[in-house]
């Protein structure tokens, strides 16, 4: 089996990634973040090694603790601060001209209007080398706080982000036709009229009554990214993300969610093909599978149970620390990072971890997704029994420290994928889009919901000719 | 007197600007606007020549003639399409290491908790090198539609305004004190908690409780612009802008309307030298000056009437067309761009100008400011003596072609200023702000009305001992 696996680095533009507080590692360099330098060298590593995209989380709001930020969270960096990733992907341009780029932004708070030029900008200015990660939001009490914007409740942020994506889909699929733009000096024609069409939305949420401001870009939508694994979640996800972002914490339950993600993709009226899917993995590897270990014990030292507590209300609203550490963990939900929670509760009828196990866990795994960690050829050989036994289409490296996570994965697991014939040496040339579907996949495949805007709406299947 | 000027360069992520439809030329190269190596090429040239800046104009809307867009605006791209130009800034951070940007944006459409961050990035990103030219919304009302938001009225839009740089300077000047940041690793202290601060600022348009996602800057707020000419416009410039756009018809008004930025701004409490005054600026540059005229000419003729109707609609909300062309034009005043109006309005009592007066007048100069027209000497000439008389810092150059207007200037002009001592020859490393008002002055001054929010709060002036 010769399956290309497709690997993208997770990062964000703030001081930690993942809920855990390892900024203060001698080798880490995330503090570095607000210096265009520090991206440039990460970009520019990515493209050496031929990553498929580097991949921006971002949101807005903090974590509490009754009712107040805690000083954990200023003092560990553990929410803010942050920088906006758009920006950051803009000046890294020019930076490894082929790598692609992934956009963390959430429905809630970004005006479609303004934020499908956003996108169409970035696609323009890249050559079609951007992702969409949609996000209803990170974070939603506190963020709606910072915006003066009324709270909405989790399963009501999917309704809103629907009808954000309807009028992204209206403006950057619909408005301006693929010939629409003539530039002809000699009939001193810019654009024909009749290929610039007015789109109308009216949602509850969102409406929009105008014209695209931008021309059509080479990948008109960007490639759409989604991470939720809510119930509401993964129903969005199959209808409209391009690439799934799973956060398995077994191979078997990652296998069924790769296979429950491509049953509800067919649900949804798309064809084989339609989705790719990537798993969060942690990679810690080192010539010797010691030294691996000694180095992934030397990650977890750095994150505190307060530090933890503290990443684990941000996620999930959930203050553990009120609970007795021994009591059974059971049956939480909240509002906020549903999906968080879930990954923690057991279905009913197995004995389920304690609130300290849940602790525990958080505080040596954040948000992580897969932990993979040895010697070369162990990590290796799991990577691809990982994607072999789950069907998983790539990966999204999650680093400890950067760029010494991404520089091992580099040095030691990419040589042995690539000569067992599993990842790229090098780029061709393309928009993300093709990267992931084949050549000539620029656009939206025509069963995505997004072609159903495209003008001149296709022509009808030819009927057949009567004998 | 050798008093230096300060240059910047009027551009737009658009087909067109100032309101002619001159994108056809065969030399201008607008129709590549949506390629970054366009945008690099103009910023070398930029910062080879030592500009103080690129400033880029936005907006959202369009224009209507009857309730629909006009077949012209398309057909002559008069509005649409555009580009985000946060994004090309951003793009731009390392071509051109010196040169400063002027990002046009909307309080209107700009949820401002999400846009002091967009601010502070590209802060951070260009080391300092970033303005805000703040305007409240261009073409209002479409853009309403377009954003599914009620229109507002004129006036009012300058207390949305007001409100919006209300939260922006608490988020950027008041939520992290200079000496938050320690990323101290020994201690393992990323921020001092005491001194991240939540901000409260409760308006009736716009609202914030939170803590600012970026931390402080290399100018925290960027430099402020501001181009409004109307009463509220000039009310709220003289307040809050560090730099304002001028568009003087004749040398006469030009002075007029600088001393009046100044004394605005000293009734507001502001401090001598609080405000740099910039007028809009057209150059046509030859070897002679009948080369100069015939090139000005063949400007001109490439903008029609039809166009020139259709933009006027656009700018003010007044369909030109539909009146007498030899009616007189009096009196009108529209909610949209009342100042563009207001710019063909003579005070009572002098015989104004025909309707067919003002469409010649916008054929051949849109929303241009001065025009100076001739060979080397003639337009160096012009350029001190405009400075000279009217008391103007600098001029924003408004180009019929790119890059052939900059060309010309940097070729014919620039040597001259240099040669009177009044043109820089090179950059002196800094911020924008520095560029502009001295070393040292990197963050607002403290006789600004955003440098209310800082903390802690400077200390009181020292009570004099008695003897």
């Amino acid at each position: 089996m010769t399956r290309q696996l497709h690997l993208g680095l997770f990062e964000a533009p703030a001081v930690n990634i993942m809920g855990m507080a390892l900024w203060a590692h001698p080798e880490h360099t995330a503090t570095r973040f607000t210096d265009l330098a520090h991206w440039e060298g990460l970009a520019q590593r990515l493209h050496d090694a031929a990553f498929d995209f580097l991949f921006l989380a971002d949101s807005y709001g903090w974590g509490e603790l009754d009712g107040a930020r805690p000083d954990v969270n200023a003092a560990q960096a553990l929410d803010l601060p942050r920088m906006d990733p758009s920006l950051v992907i803009a000046a890294l341009t020019r930076t490894g001209p082929n790598l692609g780029h992934v956009l963390t932004a959430p429905t809630m708070f970004e005006p479609p209007y303004s934020f499908s030029r956003r996108l169409a900008t970035l696609d323009h200015l890249t050559g079609g080398r951007v992702g969409w990660n949609v996000v209803t939001s990170s974070f939603a009490e506190t963020a709606s706080r910072a915006f003066g914007q009324p709270m909405v409740a989790h399963d009501e942020r999917y309704a809103m982000a629907e009808e954000h994506l309807e009028v992204v889909y209206a403006l950057l699929e619909g408005s301006w036709e693929d010939d629409a733009v003539l530039a002809d000096r000699e009939r001193r024609v810019y654009a024909d009229p009749s290929k610039v069409h007015e789109v109308r939305v009216d949602g509850r949420w969102f409406r929009t009554r105008g014209y695209s401001n931008a021309v059509p870009s080479p990948q008109r939508t960007p490639v759409l990214f989604q991470a939720g694994s809510s119930r509401a979640g993964l129903a969005f996800a199959t209808r409209h993300a391009e690439g799934v972002f799973l956060q398995g914490s077994t191979p078997a339950r990652l296998a069924e969610h790769v296979a429950g993600v491509h049953a509800g993709a067919a649900r949804a009226g798309r064809g084989p093909g339609a989705v790719k899917t990537f798993v969060g993995l942690s990679v810690v590897v080192a010539p010797s599978r010691e030294q691996a270990q000694a180095r992934h014990a030397e990650y977890l030292a750095l994150n505190t149970r307060e530090s933890a507590i503290a990443s684990y209300a941000l996620f999930t609203g959930v203050e553990l620390g009120r609970f007795d550490p021994d009591a059974p963990f059971a049956g939480v939900r909240t509002e906020l990072g549903q999906s968080q929670v879930e990954r923690h509760t057991r279905p009913g009828g197995v004995p389920g971890p304690t609130v300290g196990d849940v602790i525990e866990a958080h505080r040596t795994r954040g948000s992580r997704g897969l932990v993979v960690v040895g010697d070369p050829d162990d990590v290796t050989g799991q990577v691809l029994e990982l994607a072999d036994s789950t069907g998983v289409d790539g990966f999204l490296l999650e680093p400890f420290v950067e760029p010494g996570s991404l520089d091992d994965v580099v040095e030691h697991v990419l040589p042995r994928l690539r000569a067992a014939g599993r990842f790229r040496h090098e780029y061709e040339e393309s928009t993300l889009r093709e990267r992931l579907f084949g050549p000539g996949q620029r656009r939206l495949r025509d069963d995505h919901p997004g072609a159903a805007h495209r003008r001149p709406a296709p022509a009808p299947a030819p009927v057949e000719a009567l004998p």
